[in-house]
C-alpha cells in the first residue's frame, strides 16, 4: 500500500457511500489508478485538552438564535489536537463497498437448519485471505506494537488490542481480544469445551482494564457480535460509559456473560438456538435467505 | 441574556456535565459574574459543499497504521462550513444541571439467588400506584384515542399505543404493546404459560405494522428491557432501520424472538438464567447491589 499521504492527494471522489450525521462518520467511494478505495472521515470528539479552551476558542459565529436564557450558534474552534479520523481501505472490494453503503436491513431468523444450509456454505465459500490480517497479528508480523496483551496458550490464548475506532479515553474504552485457535467461526461453534477460553478471557481482559484505567468488571461490556464481521472468534471489550458505542445493539451483540452462562444452562445451546441477526439488503446472506424464502413461497 | 459572543469570552470553564463522544456532544458548566452557565458543543456534520474535497484538504496526519489494505490516521481538514454547533442556556438552573450531568453505569449480574434476595425485595416495595397510569390504559380511562389495536383476552390479550419517543414516521416507528394480565412483572416470571400470550403480540404486531407502514416482520425488532422501566409486561416493536432507537441496546435489550425461543429450548431458563442489566449509580437497585457487595467483602 502506499503511504496514506499519497493516497489522500490521489484520490477521485466519486460518491458518498453513506453518512451517519448523528455521529458525524463519512463514508466516500473513489478511484486511485483505476482502483476502488474506500475513506471514511470523522469528527474527533473534544479532547480534555481542549475541553477549557472552547468557550474563549469560538469565533466566526454565525446562525445566531437568542430566546430568554437559551442562545444557538454556529461556529469555529481552533482545537489544539487533529479534527478528524480518517481511514482508508485501498484496493476496496466489492463487498467492503457494500459493507459501508447505506441500504435497509433485515433481521433474519437462524434456525439451526437455515445455518446449515445458508450460512455454514456461506462461511465456506469466503476467500481465506480476507482474514490474513487477523494472522499478522496473531502471528506477531503486523500491528505487535499495539498489542496490550498476549496470552500463547494454543487452547485458550488470545491477543488483546485497540480497537480502531478507540480514541485511547477510558470513557469510551474499546478493545478487541481476538482468540488464538482458528476452529471457532462464531457463536454458533461454542460449546462447553471452550469455556476455559471465554473465561480466560474475561478475566484477562477485566484485570488489565482495571490495572490501566481503574475500570471495574461492572464497568466493562464485554460481547461477541451475530453475525461476526469476519469469522476467527473475537470479542469486544467496551466500557458501560460508551453507551452507544457501535455494534452493541441487540440481535447483533450477545454479551459475554450471558454467552457462559448459557454453555452453563444448556452445553448445546448455541447449536439449538434461533440466532436473530440484522444483515443488509445487498449483503450475499441476506440475498441468500431472500432466495430461500422465495423458493418456499413458489412451493406453497 | 448578553451577546452570545459576550457570554463565549465571558464563560469561565468550572466542569465537564456530559460528554458523548460518539455523537462528539459535549457540554460544560461554568460561570459568569457568579452565575452557572452551561455550554454545549457538538461537530457538525461533513456538509455537500466539503465533502468532495475533503480528501485533498487533509493534512497534518499523525497516529498512522498501516494493515495489509487498511490504513488509519489523525488529521485535520479545512473545511468550508463551520466545524462546531454552539448552545448556551444563561443563567442555568440546578435543574438544567442535573440534566444534563452524566451518571456512571455499572453493568450488574443478575443471579437467581441475587434476583430473590434484592431485585425481588425492591420490586415489592414499590409503590403500586406508580403504575396506575398502565391501568388508566388498559381499562380505556387514559389515552383511548392512542390506542392502535386492543385485545381483551385477560390471558393472552395487550393494547398497541405508540411510544411516547416516535415521530410518526415508517423509519422509525415506535410501539409498546401493553399485556392485559398484570401477573408478569419482567422476564424472571416468564414460562412456556405465556408463550400464548408472547406469540400473540408477535403475529398481532407484526401485521399491523405491515398493514399500516408495509414493514414486514424481518424489517421489524421487538424487544424487551431488563430491568424494565415500571414492572408490567411490555414489548417495545420499532423499525430495524431505527438502528439508534434508545434502549436497544445488548445487555437492557432482549429481542421477543430471543424469548420465545429460550422458553421452547428449556421451560425454566428464565428462572436459571444470570440476566445482567445496566444501571445508573443513583439508582436504587445499584446501591442495593454495591451494599450486598460491600457486605460480602467486609466478611472476607
Amino acid at each position: 500500500m502506499s503511504s496514506i499521504d499519497t493516497i489522500l492527494q490521489e484520490f477521485r471522489f466519486e460518491r458518498v457511500l453513506s453518512h451517519d450525521t448523528r455521529t458525524k462518520l463519512l463514508f466516500v467511494l473513489g478511484q486511485i489508478n483505476g482502483e476502488n478505495c474506500i475513506l471514511s472521515f470523522e469528527k474527533s470528539q473534544y479532547t480534555d485538552e481542549d475541553i477549557p479552551q472552547l468557550a474563549c476558542q469560538t469565533h466566526g459565529l454565525t446562525d445566531i438564535t437568542q430566546n430568554d436564557i437559551y442562545g444557538w450558534a454556529s461556529a469555529r474552534i481552533t482545537t489544539v489536537n487533529p479534527d478528524t479520523r480518517v481511514k482508508i481501505i485501498y484496493p476496496a472490494t466489492d463487498l467492503h463497498i457494500r459493507k459501508y453503503e447505506q441500504q435497509a436491513r433485515f433481521l433474519i431468523q437462524e434456525t439451526p437448519e437455515l445455518f446449515k444450509m445458508i450460512t455454514w456454505p456461506y462461511i465456506q465459500s469466503l476467500d481465506p485471505s480476507r482474514i490474513q490480517w487477523v494472522y499478522n497479528i496473531l502471528e506477531g508480523k503486523s500491528e505487535a506494537e499495539r498489542v496490550i496483551y498476549r496470552d500463547t496458550d494454543p487452547k485458550t490464548g488470545f491477543v488483546i488490542l485497540p480497537d480502531m475506532k478507540w480514541d485511547g479515553s477510558k470513557e469510551s474504552l474499546y478493545w478487541v481480544v481476538i482468540a488464538a485457535r482458528d476452529d471457532i467461526y462464531s457463536l454458533r461453534s461454542l460449546t462447553p469445551d471452550h469455556l476455559d477460553l471465554l473465561k480466560n478471557i474475561r478475566q484477562r481482559a477485566c484485570q488489565l482494564a482495571e490495572e490501566k484505567f481503574g475500570l471495574k468488571q461492572k464497568q466493562l461490556r464485554l460481547f461477541v457480535h451475530y453475525q461476526p464481521s469476519y469469522y476467527h472468534f473475537h470479542v469486544h471489550v467496551t466500557a458501560v460509559s460508551f453507551a452507544d458505542a457501535p455494534g452493541v445493539v441487540a440481535g447483533q451483540a450477545h454479551l459475554l456473560d450471558t454467552v457462559i452462562d448459557n454453555l452453563q444452562l444448556m452445553a448445546d445451546y448455541y447449536q439449538r438456538a434461533t440466532l436473530p441477526f440484522v444483515v443488509g439488503e445487498r449483503h450475499p446472506l441476506c440475498i441468500a435467505y431472500q432466495a430461500q424464502e422465495d423458493g418456499i413461497e413458489r412451493q406453497e
